[in-house]
């Protein structure tokens, strides 16, 4: 394997061979904009293919698809319109926009806890001016981070575009949690693309204002932070860089729970899932690691949270994080929206407690209301005592608010059996950033021999955009329309692959090699004749082993070998 | 086959049973805009790979996925910025925004070829009022349904949320065509979100501001309209509409050609593609038809346009467009981004011609040009006779332009052997409204038996949601666990499952059948013991028939029920 990595030369190889390409480049571009060529695209679609395998095949979880446009109120709720947002000030002279922090980040660790004040002192003290012209700077504000819009006419309905998909699953909750037949855990993931207008992006496709995430979210008992399989993976070796220590260990993953090292079983459990994933997808589990979010890192309402980091030509780079936002996300909806988005937790047995109750006085509510009595006692007494303000209460009675003065209820403490309670689930979130997943699947697979100036992917036959070559020696003798039988039962069956009739055979291996096909299938002239009628050559990309195999067979040999199931 | 359909009824169920919920629910919705619930997203991204079948794995097409914010550039290109609008009216009194054609549907056949100045004077001809308070309606301005944007700070970028997928595919002609290898014919598809800021949208899924495409672009040499395939259907019957008559008429494909009514065999093809993947979805044969354009609803650069439309509860409804674009869409990015989007077209043989060449007068640019004289001469003779305007050449010789003068070159005729010539390809675009695929599939599965308040979707085995629920008898006595297992086999191997242990066989057989599932497995008594030991049985869900078959062939089975490789 090549350590040396130049991420430069990757993106290159990525635009010339028809994975990413910048987008727009006809129209000059946009900075932190890439759009997905064919085997981009298939990369990608295969990558969340494993996910889905994982999370809806294997745990059972659903899938749901929302709205990328979101009017205000969500974002306001998710905090997103208050706190999404970067430095930034622009240079006086040439009125260039930069981020603030990246400006003084050779003289802090850390520059992104600054403060705008801090920031303009920290320009003055180190004499820091405009990168782009030398001018002076101007003074620090906030840049929120969403891309803004309008819904409808006219500017009254404000849109924002999601900075991730995760709301789109919470404001739906009631409605999953109906779907689930009112059970937890509720497991739900969502694929799709996330906002962000960047500042000034950089870093290829590490920072896009344009990109695709998949995230998990998984809702679960407060008081029950277990899963159902995590028997099964508690002696499972992982490294983790606690908090505390700041430094790499290896331990199982039942051990870091004993330990007090992840905050719980359910959580460890989903930390050891991203492993799973990342090691299925092609990360090198040398370059892999879990970093747990340092205290003045970590959202104030999450009770833990991890990083699974790789180790990329850039430097070790968060790729997926791993949280438990305990109740913060439904209890925010929920007091925005007035609705009620909680679990009913049934008991064991019916216990029988002390409960305070709203008691209708009903001859003073007869005479007063009439007809309108027996409602209103009715909702007096379904309603919380909690709601009584200032000794009055308001129930809502056929669409009419009527306040209710404390002449005509008392609040009484009674005996009752009650068969459970209401309680905000707790989310534990797996949210993967796929664009970064996808460019570390490339990094970690590529290998250039400098001697032979000879690139190979070493993509895991799962995810390979084209899982097979498939080549006529020489494009004629009917050796060509052997091939194209080939490639047509190989695409009709789902099986990506790729006619190649030209050049020399060794330059058809390469250009197969550059993109990561793992397999390549011949036809020759001993297809046609002799003891070796009707078999073709397969050649390994790994090993670059080839051996002769039945065309009849080719379908199977080469489903078998993607999926696993046989090795080469 | 129930024949009355009620749009509602099908909405509510789809409500309740998790295909689509009606967006921001909790913060009172946003009209025309879904989300996808668990059973819709399976559902939908079932449809998308039969999609993907037919056009990346039967015609080896190449799939992308490109930026849904896109800068201005583009979409004043494409037309959309100053084409892509409605006709807005407000109301003078409560300020309600309206669309103005759809005020004075009653009165005009095709209202939505009015100008603003015609219907404000069809609202004072026919007394139209605002329908909401009855006020004065206000003058009719166009409204662009783009949701517009900004990219990056400060407001000087603006950009459009893509009304169409079709111009990521167009902007990037040169990497696919590179991708390709210099070849046509290049097929090109890709799904995802396009947008269109309704004014007041209505209709359910039919009209959405945020919605889902399919869109396939096929460039293709302007002189070659055929397409290799094409005999292999040529004989298949289709309905058409041509706008001559506008009658529904059953011919084959071939005729269709032949008798000009459809405009070549490239374009019959993928009309007939589309009728073979509407059909395979499950859309009713008896309910489909192509529609032609008629000459003033054609966009002027096409050369024919057909609508598949199906009979829906809300009458006859285009669910996708094939049309010869022609070369409209590249000479546009070509024309207004300076690239060259064009194809070379080798001739089978070189051809000698007379070409017009602009010979550069060596002896005076020496003195005048000195060093730079030999690079400005060679830019000049590589330069198109067509530049020179008003006897003036402009070249840039190191990123600096210069003016030549009419003594400075010649323009002569001489004969050349000629390779090939450029050429700007041709598109043929089959754009499938998904979301209306989708709700369409709904509408031809629905049936509801009104005597026994039963409903069945006959959805296809390939495209339900859930291809197999799995019951235990009983939840205990082990039937419950070996039916977990049998669902845990199928989940792994990405055959959609539901476990289901409560309630009745007959109700949970009736819960399946409202969602589509088509079989049913029940582990019983009979599986532990006997005879019938390790057995297990499999219920239809269109014949209601039952029979029973060995558990370890279930996986198998089901497998080849949902390719079609076995019939119950």
């Amino acid at each position: 394997m090549s350590k040396e990595i130049d991420a430069s030369e990757l993106m290159s190889l990525c635009k010339r061979r028809g994975f990413i390409w910048p987008s727009f480049e006809i129209y000059g571009g946009v900075a932190g904009m890439f759009d997905y060529g064919p085997l981009g695209c298939s990369l990608r679609n295969n990558i969340v293919d494993v996910w889905r395998a994982i999370y809806k095949g294997r745990e059972g979880f659903v899938e749901i698809d929302s709205e990328t446009v979101n009017p205000r109120e969500v974002f306001k709720a998710s905090g997103h319109v208050d706190e999404f947002s970067d430095l930034i000030t622009y240079c006086k002279e040439c009125e260039a926009p930069f981020r603030a922090d990246h400006l003084v980040k050779e003289f802090y660790d850390n520059p992104d806890v600054l403060t705008p004040k801090e920031l303009e002192e920290a320009f003055v003290k180190h004499s820091i001016k405009c990168p782009e012209c030398g001018g002076d700077l101007g003074s620090v504000e906030e840049f929120n981070l969403m891309f803004k819009t309008t819904i409808g006419p006219g500017s009254s309905r404000v849109g924002y575009l999601r900075p991730e998909t995760a709301q789109g699953i919470f404001v739906n909750y009631n409605n999953l949690y109906r779907y689930n037949r009112e059970k937890l855990p509720l497991g739900v993931i969502q694929t799709g693309r996330g906002y962000r207008n960047e500042i000034a992006p950089r870093q290829g496709m590490i920072r896009m204002r344009e990109f695709n995430m998949m995230e998990v979210e998984l809702f679960v008992d407060p008081e029950d932070k277990d899963w159902v399989r995590f028997p099964k993976i508690e002696n499972e070796m992982i490294t983790l860089v606690p908090n505390t220590t700041c430094e790499p260990v290896e331990m199982t993953v039942g051990e870091a729970v004993e330990k007090g090292i992840i905050a719980n079983r359910v959580l460890a459990y989903f930390v050891y899932t991203t492993k799973q994933l990342l090691i299925r997808l092609g990360i090198d589990p040398a370059r892999l690691r879990f970093r747990q979010h340092l205290s003045d890192e970590m959202a104030h309402y999450a009770a833990d949270c991890w990083d699974a980091e790789v180790l990329l030509s850039y430097g070790w780079m968060e790729i997926t994080g791993i949280a438990d936002r305990g109740c913060w996300d439904l209890s925010r909806h929920a007091e925005f929206s007035g609705q009620d988005l909680t679990h009913f937790k049934k008991f064991d047995e019916p216990v029988e407690m002390e409960v305070e109750k709203i008691k209708a006085n009903h001859k003073l509510l007869g005479p007063r209301f009439k007809g309108q009595a027996k409602d209103i006692a009715a909702a007096m007494e379904s309603a919380d005592p909690k709601s009584v303000v200032d000794g009055k209460l308001i129930v809502n009675v056929n669409g009419e608010d009527i306040e209710l003065t404390s002449d005509l209820f008392e609040v009484v403490t009674v005996r009752e059996k009650i068969a459970g309670k209401r309680v905000i689930p707790h989310v534990i979130e797996p949210s993967h950033g796929l664009d970064r997943i996808f460019y570390s699947v490339l990094e970690h697979a590529y290998d250039f021999d400098e001697k032979e100036e000879y690139t190979v992917l070493h993509l895991k036959p799962e995810v390979a955009p084209i899982k097979v070559g498939v080549f006529p020696l020489m494009e004629k003798d009917g050796l060509d329309e052997c091939a194209r039988d080939i490639y047509e039962v190989l695409q009709s069956a789902g099986i990506e692959s790729y006619y190649d009739g030209s050049g020399t055979i060794g330059k058809r291996y390469a250009r197969m090699d550059e993109v990561g096909t793992p397999y390549c299938i011949t036809v020759d002239y001993e297809t046609l004749d002799g003891d070796t009628k009707g078999t073709v050559t397969i050649r390994d990309r790994d090993s670059k082993n080839q051996k002769r195999i039945p065309v009849s067979d080719v379908k199977a040999i080469i489903s078998a070998l993607i999926s696993g199931d046989s090795e080469f």
